[in-house]
């Protein structure tokens, strides 16, 4: 049994995984199932091409018949439409407001952390995260930014937030950033806050208010990756779906008494419910953290980070594209967890754990302890053509050995079925 | 008499020159004319707009009949595409070769020029620049990167040799960053080669030539905004255009017996062609570079620096759109340019220098010695609503009190004449 699913174009961390072809294609042969692959599906990006082209179309016929202004620099905080429209769309998927003056456009979720690494932070400096993490997040902070990166531990309900204030007292001042006017933090929290990734977990709103407590105490900014939010498949009583978690940004709120000047950038992507190629996204950040940037050379010489694909989204926001499209694909992930998550109930070996996902792009799953997942990698590679991430890469101490993520957003439900099936099979056989 | 043009939207740095509307349009009002404001006019702009308008509808329509691979991350060099064309294109403007595999595209000259800085240096390293050079490129190297900026004189050929080898040998050990296999530089050189910004001056071939020896020599990378090199109009016998002076990465010549794995970037960037608000650019770099980059997390995580927009534009490189619309854009520069260069050959005062440049978007103007600029902005700011950048915002050390730059990027020929009348006016008249 192979996959039958043609070519996918991966990253490159990816494709070290897998079976590449040439860079001219950067794709995978046929007959490999990359599980590893979080990035969204055929059926995605489709649909998002159709938007992009129907507000393309509309967009650059109103700019040809006025000046052309999107063809500019731009506002340094992005399009005006795209920020108007933007705020729209996530206080009606919230049901709860976001303040367009909050928002700055950026080229996407990567680009948002690695600008706040670099215009804030220097090496040597202290980044705390969670444990397990975003993998490609770590070698961000290790190997570009030069960070001392502190892991806090974590459970179901997200990260540990008295180990969390234990651990900032004792790295209080082993950074080299000093608090200024200029730079207000003097250490950095990076969380994926809201089906995270690899665990897809939700943090609890209790540990999101305590964790924007200790950011203001210990002169810390909170980046979250804020990326999977819109896309859930929370379910009501009725059918229909719940409004998702709203990003950490909200719980940062100005009327509180200890309110310092913000402490919290949610920092989201148009990558995973519409499609990563896109490199658009935005802030949701203080004040102060709008004009420490926009004084900066990087944000004052090129003008908007992305103004033309924003102009467009813009548009297809407007047009109420955005909203459509997410509610297909909404059912869509929905229909197709289901069903992964019946055979990882029905199949994986005795003694496994996992949650059912209601939202992201992940399916997190802890092997009975004692289990071997690079062993079982190495099993998958070579005999079923199956690729998924080991446990051990999310975390900057190689914890999880037996634990391991698989994503279910790039494969249609019946090959994500049949992948899973034989992950299931060879995981069994080898604990047997 | 008043500026007849509506509106700009113009950069932070620019709109603090001048009269700006609140943030919704970051624009300025009527009446005022921005000659300090670098970027393409309407004529441009609109052209562009029509130019993305068809090849958008081309390559979308391509991309829903196929997988819309175009909205995955895409290989981290950028869309195959993009960079097949794109070296075409170049090969074809400069008549002479140009490799797809030295290209890996980026988001702008901006996004290129932070990227290298802060991947391969840190606080406190060295950088050469000219002097006078690229306003708000020293506020990246000063205020985003805390960089020791040194500045090397200039001469109507470029940058001064002599003097750069003198203070790369005084400088050598002050910088922080040693060389080893991740990090091969020990400082940075920026220049703008080509149609330099301010002064619109090319380096002459042998300092081009002098300057990739001494970078090998000192173990220097030298990045290079070669961003207006293909918006040239150098006139030929005939009356068509001549090729434009290739990007400097041409000289570091892997068959040099002194090659050393390659010394040059040239950052490249459609945003003075096409339009700045594209955020699309390219490197032309070394192999190691490339690795260098696409083993970072930033590049790794967020895959090709601007997929979407780097796809759209191959298509429209594939087309011959961009060729068209540069031979367009040359022809109107050569125009507006000729006769605001022979308002200032008759009205500006007495001993005033300039180039008529054959390329760029600038003119230097040096008024005769004592010469108060700064002065000559109030009054024209205050009684005339013109706006222009003072020499000595172009100069680390505050040089160049009697130069101004002028751009004639953005406003018509009949605008720009009548606006340079008025400052010559108003130079006349001070200087009596």
């Amino acid at each position: 049994m192979q996959c039958n699913v043609q070519n996918i174009r991966l990253k490159d961390s990816q494709v070290s995984w897998c079976i590449s072809q040439p860079w001219e294609k950067g794709s995978l042969r046929k007959g490999m199932w990359c599980l590893n692959f979080g990035g969204p599906g055929v059926q995605m990006t489709r649909q998002t091409v159709a938007v992009m082209k129907e507000a393309a179309a509309k967009r650059l016929t109103e700019e040809a018949a006025a000046e052309g202004e999107l063809m500019q620099y731009g506002n340094t905080r992005g399009d005006p439409k795209y920020r108007i429209e933007l705020a729209k769309f996530l206080t009606k998927m919230y049901g709860a407001p976001v303040d367009r003056d909050d928002i700055l456009c950026t080229a996407g979720a990567t680009h948002g952390l690695y600008t706040l690494c670099t215009q804030l932070f220097k090496a040597g400096d202290i980044v705390f995260v969670e444990d397990p993490t975003y993998f490609l997040a770590q070698v961000i902070f290790r190997k570009d930014c030069q960070f001392t990166m502190v892991p806090v531990p974590t459970d179901d309900k997200g990260m540990d937030m008295e180990a969390l204030d234990r651990l900032m007292t004792e790295y209080k001042d082993k950074g080299v950033t000093k608090t200024s006017e200029k730079t207000p933090y003097r250490s950095l929290i990076y969380l994926v806050p809201c089906f995270q990734n690899p665990t897809s977990r939700c943090m609890a709103p209790e540990r999101c208010q305590r964790v924007v407590q200790l950011a203001r105490k210990h002169e810390s900014l909170i980046v979250c990756d804020d990326v999977y939010n819109t896309l859930s498949w929370i379910p009501k009583p009725d059918g229909s779906f719940d409004d998702p978690p709203q990003g950490l940004f909200a719980y940062d709120k100005k009327t509180d008494t200890d309110y310092k000047g913000g402490h919290v950038v949610s920092n989201g992507s148009f990558s995973k419910f519409m499609g990563p190629g896109l490199r658009l996204g935005w802030y949701e950040a203080p004040t102060r953290l709008h004009a420490i940037l926009r004084e900066g050379g990087f944000l004052d010489s090129c003008g908007g980070f992305n103004q033309f694909t924003g102009g467009i989204m813009g548009t297809a926001m407007e047009l109420e594209l955005v909203e459509k499209h997410i509610n297909n694909i909404r059912k869509y992930y929905q229909d197709a967890v289901g069903a992964v998550c019946q055979v990882l109930r029905q199949k994986m070996p005795k003694g496994t754990k996992f949650h059912e996902p209601q939202g992201g792009f992940f399916i997190w799953i802890e092997l009975p302890d004692g289990a071997d997942v690079s062993a079982l990698r190495q099993i998958c590679m070579d005999e079923h053509k199956i690729a998924f991430l080991p446990g051990h890469t999310c975390s900057p101490e190689g914890n999880y050995q037996n634990c391991l993520r698989i994503s279910f957003s790039y494969y249609p439900k019946e090959e994500l079925v049949r992948a899973v099936t034989v992950l299931c099979e060879a995981a069994t056989k080898m604990l047997q």
